[in-house]
């Protein structure tokens, strides 16, 4: 069917481009001979999933419960919940594990460690449980020698649940300041050696600790050593978007994400294009604070995917998009119900609106698949 | 039931202070004797909505044609849909249509009112249709002056299609640059003399246009004349944000809404509290460029709605928030686990994350209802 026939605005996925990223990835990992976690949360779609799994079991990182129950509740029940878990989720996390999930959780504190030790123990069940690690001061984690690390391991350990292993994620690799193949590399060692120094300490105190998982999608596509990870992480690789593209991790013909819109009329006082993709379908994500504003929200394409130089889009509202060229730059006048595709600043944040991905060859929609939302 | 045994992140209606939004309108409208059409957009809930409409049946406006079905599904069919129609889009109205709906649809060009009257001429059917005015060049409609707001009116009315009259909105009252309730109350006036004047063309004209439709909440609100005027459009006074706040057109106090989240952990360098709301609950929007930085992402209460001073939620990730204090002023150590309620930036984006919204009194549940979602 022709993309023509959806209602705007869609959410579309480039079948090649999918292919190209799933492939690059895989072949720059194989000589580590490392494993990899696909995560999730970008298009939260089991379909798409399945084509960058190791297994058709899994493994998957995912940022949600409802994501965990989605795709345990499809076949994959191979799972990492890879935020911290709230003590309100135990309940939860225990159900999925109860029907056959191998869904391990994740903490960074002793209170969160005794909270859940108490839920395990008075429920009679052993969770498995990966202890974050704080490689760049970016968010949420223990650093690798903090007596916390060790103290959370011990109560774990000591009320029966497993310390199945460690996790970072050095989210500050979308934040360098001179972003180049060399500092992501960097980067990933910087993760490596954080995770490998936290497993050291708990290994030396006799916790097994038999997973060490790493990752981001630069430091995964740029790491140039993997030893002694068990585990390599990485989701947005997937589709790419324009901070991916504006770091240097990819090119934007890589981007294989887009949303398919209409043009509804033209602005008068500057025949800016208004289109019917606003914040709701392409978010307010502008990228990062004072970087990328050339991509505003977004770059535009024609409905075959072909970038329309110059153009991008300015300026959004709920369910209306303006369309600007570079100042002093003529916008072509394109008629009304003129279909575009807008390229995603943040494919995550962008994916979220969305219900349905459709995968696509040019302007033929090849399949339609759900996606999982909410919590 | 309390509110900590909902699943978080969970969206948070305060029915006092609904009732109270709600009240203030009503109030500043009544001595005008002016007809008021909610503006469904921001919470998308019937049961909402039908504490604010004037009578069962509507009238409200909506955003997306989802809304229009949503609406006129349940017992709602007098629904403005009040964004310019894409001509894909057609047939999903006309078929609301002839199932009963009292809809209305929206264009500003020759263009797109040629596109309706080819298709229901083909169709045998004649739509009620508005025609945008500009009032304020922030997005749409066409100037009352403009020779194009007569030819499309002339190329509907000779094609069967019946003109419904004009409609126009002041978007620019989010972006004054010194806001105030005289400045609300002039464009206020400007939005009446741009919706008026287009009428008075058309009327000139032979077309009867009955429908003279202005409307924001800073105008709806502060508006001081609307002779002429024959409905007045708003939406997020029913739960006011933090941007309305900022530009003094409610107090914090007045905000209905907010998003139940759970402390996860303490960030080890500065103390920050992280939480399970990122920017999925919260949205990326930080209100205007360059303006109300003061408000993060959010504000943030206790779980019972008290405003904690001081604190705000400075960063976010797709599940993560991250809870600051000013600069050199120290977070509290709250433990794991703790419920706190995060004051939306703006409601409608805050609000697109959630499938169900839940009515509180404190922080007890009383109902909870279904929102519309997607296109």
């Amino acid at each position: 069917m022709h993309i023509r026939y959806l209602s705007t605005p869609a959410l579309l996925l480039d079948e090649d481009r999918l292919a190209r990223n799933i492939r690059r990835l895989a072949t720059h990992l194989a000589p580590f001979g490392v494993g990899f976690r696909l995560h999730a949360k970008t298009l939260k779609c089991v379909e798409v999933a399945r084509r960058a799994m190791t297994t058709p079991e899994g493994p998957v990182a995912v940022s949600t419960l409802a994501e965990a129950e989605w795709f345990a509740e499809r076949g994959i029940p191979d799972i990492c919940y890879a935020v911290g878990i709230a003590p309100g989720k135990f309940e939860r996390a225990l159900a999925l594990r109860e029907r056959g999930a191998a869904l391990s959780l994740l903490l960074d504190s002793v209170e969160a460690a005794r909270a859940l030790a108490d839920f395990g123990e008075a429920r009679g069940h052993s969770f498995d449980v990966l202890l974050e690690v704080d490689s760049d001061g970016h968010r949420a984690g223990l650093e690798p020698g903090a007596p916390a690390l060790l103290e959370a391991a011990g109560i774990l350990a000591a009320r029966g649940q497993r310390v199945a292993g460690v996790l970072t994620h050095a989210g500050s690799a979308y934040e360098l300041a001179e972003p180049s193949p060399e500092a992501f590399a960097a980067l990933a060692e910087q993760e490596r050696a954080a995770a490998l120094a936290a497993a050291r300490v708990l290994r030396a105190a006799g916790h097994m600790c038999p997973v060490v998982s790493v990752g981001s999608t630069p430091t995964a596509l740029f790491g140039e050593d993997f030893s002694g990870v068990t585990e390599v992480r990485a989701g947005v690789y997937l589709t790419q978007d324009l901070v991916m593209a504006g770091l240097g991790v990819c090119a934007v013909e890589d981007i294989a994400l887009s949303v398919l819109c209409t043009v509804i009329g033209r602005r008068g006082s500057d025949g800016a294009l208004v289109t019917d993709a606003g914040w709701t379908a392409l978010s307010r994500d502008a990228g990062l604070p004072g970087r990328f504003a050339e991509f505003g929200y977004g770059l535009v394409s024609d409905e075959h995917g072909k970038l329309l130089p110059g153009l991008r889009v300015s300026e959004t509202n709920q369910e209306h998009g303006l369309i600007t060229a570079g100042p002093g730059a003529p916008v072509p006048p394109l008629p009304v119900g003129t279909l575009l595709r807008i390229l995603p600043v943040h494919a995550c944040a962008t994916a979220t609106g969305f219900e349905t991905v459709h995968l696509c060859r040019g302007a033929e929609e090849m399949a339609s698949w759900p996606r999982c939302r909410g919590w």
